[in-house]
Order: structure tokens, then sequence, then C-alpha cells
């Protein structure tokens, strides 16, 4: 039989909500800010020169030659998990081995904990804007979305989180990003932090911490996560993406016990199994004991390259443009005048001065508006040198597009 | 506040079908055959003396030594896509690169595939006895499930499944094993390819073809998979787990083109990036051209496997038990008289003679009763000096257990 009388499958025979992502124009923008010839502030990457490339090596080979269990099915994760527990403890979080669940990357904890969470018509709580990872993994479940907005210098507003809950919402979780908040930068409060917790108990919702960046604070050690002061009600997600090296694609869940088999049976459908060898990598270098200094480098040189992101902007970013220093993390926001679309200001400046960040659509739900005339800048991946001539050259698209300068 | 005055959160306040899993007896099952102590034909483990230890870590070593691009995100694939496109030539596949897309083993490019082309409510038409991860994948999308014998020697019926679709049914897909069915062992007729690939043209069905055991043919090179027949209708599913090494968690779907921006979007909500350092180390291990020679031990050897295991129950299983052989794959399914529950049997072989093997209910839907009195015996993973004692250990069972014997 030819096909050639048939015609294929089309888009159209399948679920509704794929089908949505054929007209995104944000698709379209990541791939035009993955261009490796821009001088780019678009992504949340780490450094390359601080992956530990040579550390990674000496743990994978030591790992392959040692254990056998390195490239077999479920092995379990229990030196890993210990390590975790350390960790754990320097953010002042106090966890048992069996409370920490491992997943592939922050992203598919992120997964995971909405498919355990929310059913198909909840609610969930979020801020107007916020990590474009969580609107993804809720989209096919069609949540209500519930709206807060972000307070400058204390995060989430909490008061807005409890005027909602008194009105009789009820969230299956509430989400929300504790330090160096992606994409505004902002930590939450020691005084938001409590209140969130004590809102979660006495309304018997969830929240989903987002700690990404938790163990890269800029100014002192930082507060404890939500985690530190509440097991019951505080789904914590961890990563190493951004503090040791993305591609081994490992995040962690600390959850409360109840949860564990309905995570696991969740894991298990999803994808089966760990990647067992980056584990087991991972694990070997944390052997080592050069993950504290490994940190404090990291620190250092990302605060470095913070300063020198924050001074450029002082010296050549329009009067109107306002943005916060942020204590952790890898992103400054910057906030232009109102009216002003950052998505038409990417396409000029990656067309007319090869330089990109992210648009602060991108982080607002699906139709929202909020955040459109912010761009995310990241100075965690662009070499310290090259800083202040990547903002010189935005400077120069603003001046032209919307004729505002210094 | 103290958390003593207020009850946590309890497994009541999640998604309805995540709840199910607390009462699963069969989840209870699988964490007594993970027992290691035991003589276990259970799992479907590749021979932990094959997997290639030694020449992952060279190839590890050398990608971490060699490429930065190792512990980063987002680093395109093209050099393992390129591996896999002469791997499934080999096959008699032929596709392009941009054709592949790859997945955290096959257990992801499911879900991913079942979440791709099943909306809620949708029908799916499936063996009445088949892999379980197919079972999971589905389960929170609780589709109708129709169901179709499948014949000794041949495979999936396809009469029955013409029948179903000529009654008027429209699956959202047909899933299908090619070769050594898990848990029946069964490969696909030649004529049962074809004829499956024509219904999929004529009803507008897509098939989901599982492949992972397409490399594993122990009777002569095998049939081209149906993905060599169809291009358009033909969802194949791929993997290294059976044949490389489960840890890197590395499969691959090949989809037709109109299908892949959903499927990345999909994969990016999932766990938004490939482990990069597996999918290098993969490819560098596929540069020394080892695969080849590594696939002719795997087939020589599990092979032999399979004809110790087929003439040990042959020696000591009942008369009245009835099995095929394989040509390919990891399993022999052997079936008992009906009224036999292999359920209750497991228990007695782990208890009694520290022997196991997988029962037959694992592999029907939820609440079916198919496949009851089978039991699914994995060949490749037991080393061949003990596999006829396993056998004899499982022969008592059924002695004491039913009365039946040689």
């Amino acid at each position: 039989m030819s096909t050639s009388t048939i015609a294929p499958p089309e888009l159209t025979s399948i679920t509704w909500w794929a089908q949505t992502i054929k007209e995104s124009a944000l698709r379209e923008m990541i791939e035009l800010v993955m261009n490796p010839e821009l001088l780019s502030f678009a992504l949340g990457l780490p450094a390359p020169e601080f992956l530990p490339l040579a550390a990674c090596r000496a743990a994978a080979s030591r790992v392959l030659a040692t254990d056998p269990r390195a490239l077999q099915y479920q092995v379990r994760p229990e030196s890993l998990k210990r390590h975790l527990r350390g960790l754990m403890a320097m953010r002042g979080v106090n966890c048992r081995e069996d409370q920490i669940f491992l997943s592939s990357g922050a992203q598919q904890a992120t997964h995971l904990l909405v498919n355990l969470l929310l059913d198909r018509g909840d609610q969930i709580l979020i801020e107007e804007v916020t990590y474009e990872g969580l609107h993804m993994a809720i989209q096919p479940l069609q949540p209500e979305v519930l709206i807060v907005p972000t307070e400058p210098g204390r995060g989430m507003d909490v008061d807005a989180v409890e005027a909602q809950l008194v009105r009789g919402a009820r969230p299956a979780f509430i989400y929300a990003i504790t330090d160096g908040h992606n994409p505004l930068g902002t930590s939450l409060s020691l005084d938001a932090r409590e209140r969130l917790v004590d809102l979660a108990r006495r309304f018997r919702v969830p929240i989903v911490e987002d700690d990404v960046f938790g163990f890269l604070n800029y100014d002192g050690p930082g507060l404890p996560p939500m985690r530190a002061l509440d097991e019951d009600w505080v789904f914590y997600i961890g990563s190493f993406s951004k503090i040791l090296a993305p591609a081994l694609r490992i995040g962690w869940i600390i959850a409360p016990d109840a949860f564990k088999p309905a995570l696991t049976f969740l894991k298990h459908i999803t994808d089966l199994d760990l990647t067992t060898l980056a584990h087991l990598t991972a694990s070997a270098y944390l052997d080592t004991g050069e993950m504290p200094s490994h940190l404090a480098t990291l620190r250092r040189e990302y605060g470095m390259r913070r300063d020198l992101m924050l001074r450029a902007l002082e010296s050549h970013f329009p009067t109107e443009a306002r943005w916060e220093k942020p204590s952790a993390g890898m992103f400054v926001w910057v906030e232009l005048p109102p009216g002003i679309d950052t998505v038409g200001l990417l396409r000029v400046a990656v067309e007319t001065e090869r330089v990109a960040f992210m648009p602060g659509a991108i982080f607002s739900m699906p139709g929202g508006r909020c955040g459109r005339n912010g761009m995310r800048l990241n100075f965690s991946h662009c070499p310290p040198e090259r800083i202040e001539e990547g903002v010189v050259r935005l400077a120069r698209v603003l001046k032209r597009s919307t004729g505002r300068g210094r």
C-alpha cells in the first residue's frame, strides 16, 4: 500500500494543549536567544569555567572502576542522600535521608509535585511574575491560577496571599521561590517566610518551595528556607543544576513521609529510574569534600559579576529604569517604564547589537500582561570582562528604541 | 506556632489516582522480588557481566577531558543522533537524524507519547497481557482500554484489532511490542506487522511501537520493525537500557515530523533537558565502533541462557505447563493451568525456595483477570550455571502448591 494517497496524521489529532505551543511566539524567542554568537544575558546558565570538569572526570572514573552497579537498573542512591542531608544542614534544614526524594533536576521535581498535588481544574496560587517552568508544568492540568504581586525587597506579597485564603481560596499549593527569585532576583524576608508557613498550616494549604538558588547567597549566609520552619506543609525543591552541573540532571524533593509512595509511583510512570551513573558520579564528587569550597568560589565570582552588572546599569541605563540589588541567585530584573514591551526590544537587541536578555513576558501566565516591561539579565554566565560591554549595547538599544537614555 | 495541634496533610488531599497505589498489592510484590539474596528470574535486567564498565569509563573520561559542554545545559545531541541513525539502519529502519527524539529511557518515551496522543477519556488499544509500564503511563488519563488477545507465535491478534476498528473504535493509538514481547516473549509475524500498518493507515490510528528488545534476536537477524514499513503512522520507541546500560537512561522516539515541537514542549515541562553527560558518554562509546560486537556478544550469551532455561523447563516443569521458545528479548512466559494464581505462588517461592519470578497479574490492567496463571521468567540476568537450579526450585514450588509435577 502506498502512503501517497493517504494524508499523514496531523497536529489536530493530538491533545488540545500540545497544539497551543504551535503558535507560541515565546518558543521562537527562546530559539532566538540560543544563538551562541550573541553576548547573552538571557539564560540561567552556570559559568562554564566553574563547571568542575576535572573533578567530575575523576569521580566518574572512580565510580566506573569500583562500583559494578554504576550502569545497572534500580541502584538505591543512599550515598547521595547522605551527602544531601549534610548539604541541607548547611542551609539550616534538618531532614532524614528517607525524606529526600531524588529527581531529574528541579524541573522534574516541580512536575512531579504538580502532578502529585494538583487535580485538573484545582486552584493554584503563584506570583504574577514567576519561573516559567512552573507555568509549563501546570498547563496540561488547566488549574484556576490565583495571582498575587511580589513586593520589592520582600518577595511574595503575603498580605495578598492571606486575603485570598481568607476569602475562601483553597489552592492545591502555593508556589514560592525562596532566594534569588527567578526572574525577579528577590529573596523572601524572614517575616514573609514565617507568615507563609503559618498560613499554610492555618489554611491547610501546602507550599511548594523552590530553593534552587538557595546556595548562591552573596551578602552573607542568607536565611534558612521555609522547610527549616515546617516539615509537614512545605515540599522543598533543591537542585545541583545551578551549583554543580546541569548536565547531571540531579534535583531533589524533601517531602512529608506520607507522600513518598505516591512520588515513587509518579517517578516510576514518568521515567522508571534515576540516571544512576550521574548520581554515583555526583556522590563520588561530594566524597572529595570539595563542595564547600566550590560553593565559596561560586559565591565570590558570581557576587563579583553581579556587582559589575549593577555598576554598569547605574552608569549606562536610562534614569527611568528600575532595578534592585539581588542578594542571591543569577538574575537582575530591570523594569522599564510601563508601555515598553521588551519582546520587541529583544528582537532589536539581537539584530542590531548581538546582545540578548530574557523578556519579562516569558514569566507571566500565557495571555497575562504582567512583566512585559521587564527584562531578566543573567550575570552568572557572561565573562566578567564583557558584562559592561553587554550593558552598554543594551543601553544603546534602549536609547534608539525608546528615546530614553542617560 | 506549634505543629502539634494541627494535623499534617494526608493522602486524601492528593489526586485520586495517586491514592490508588496505596492499596496496590502489586507494589508490595515488586518490593518482594527486589531482595538481592533471591535467585531471581523476576526483573528484566541485563547481565551485570556484560555491562561495558571499562569502555564506558574510558568514554566518560574522554568526554570530560575534551568536551567542555559535558556538564552544561542545552547541548544538542547531534553526535548521538548520528549513531542512532546508523543503529536503526541495522534494524532496517531508514530515518533522518531530525526525526529522532531523545528521551530518558523507553519509559519516558512511552510517557511522552501517551501524553502527546491521548486525551483524558480517549480510547486506547492494547493486548490483554502487556508491559505494565504502559498501564502505569496511561492510568492518570483514564482512557477507555480496548483489549485484544495475543496469538501464540504470531503476536497481537490482528483480526481482533481489525474487528474493533471496523466496529467503530478509534483509539488514540495502538500499543504493540515488536520483538520479544514483554512479558509474553512473542515476536510479531511479518504478516501481523504488515497488516497492523495497513490498519493504522486505513483507519488513521497511530501505532506506538515498542522495540526495546529489537536488537536482541537469537534465531537470525529478525524482522524489521513496523517503522521500516511506515513513517507516518508509526511512533517508534528504542532504548539503550537492554543493550548498553540502563543507568544511562537513554531512549529514543522516531516520530513523524509534525509532532517534534509538541514532543519538545512535553519533554521540556517534564524535566527540561537531557542528561548530557550520559548522552555524550554513550556517543563516545559508540565512536569506538564496539557496539556491533557488543550486540553479538549479548545475542550469543542471552541466546545460550534462553536455551538453558528452555531445557530446564522441559526437564523439570509439570507437563500441564505451556511455554513457547522466544526468538528475541529477555523472557519466557510460562502458562500454568487456569485457576492457578501465580501471585500466591510467588510468595511461596520466595519464602520456601528463595527464588523469584514476575507473576502474570502484573501485566494485565488493574482489575483485569488475564495472565493470572502466567509467570514471566527472565533469562538474561541470572548466571547461566544457576538457571537450572532456579527452575528446579520453581518446579518444587509448583509440585508442593499445585500437586502438579513431572
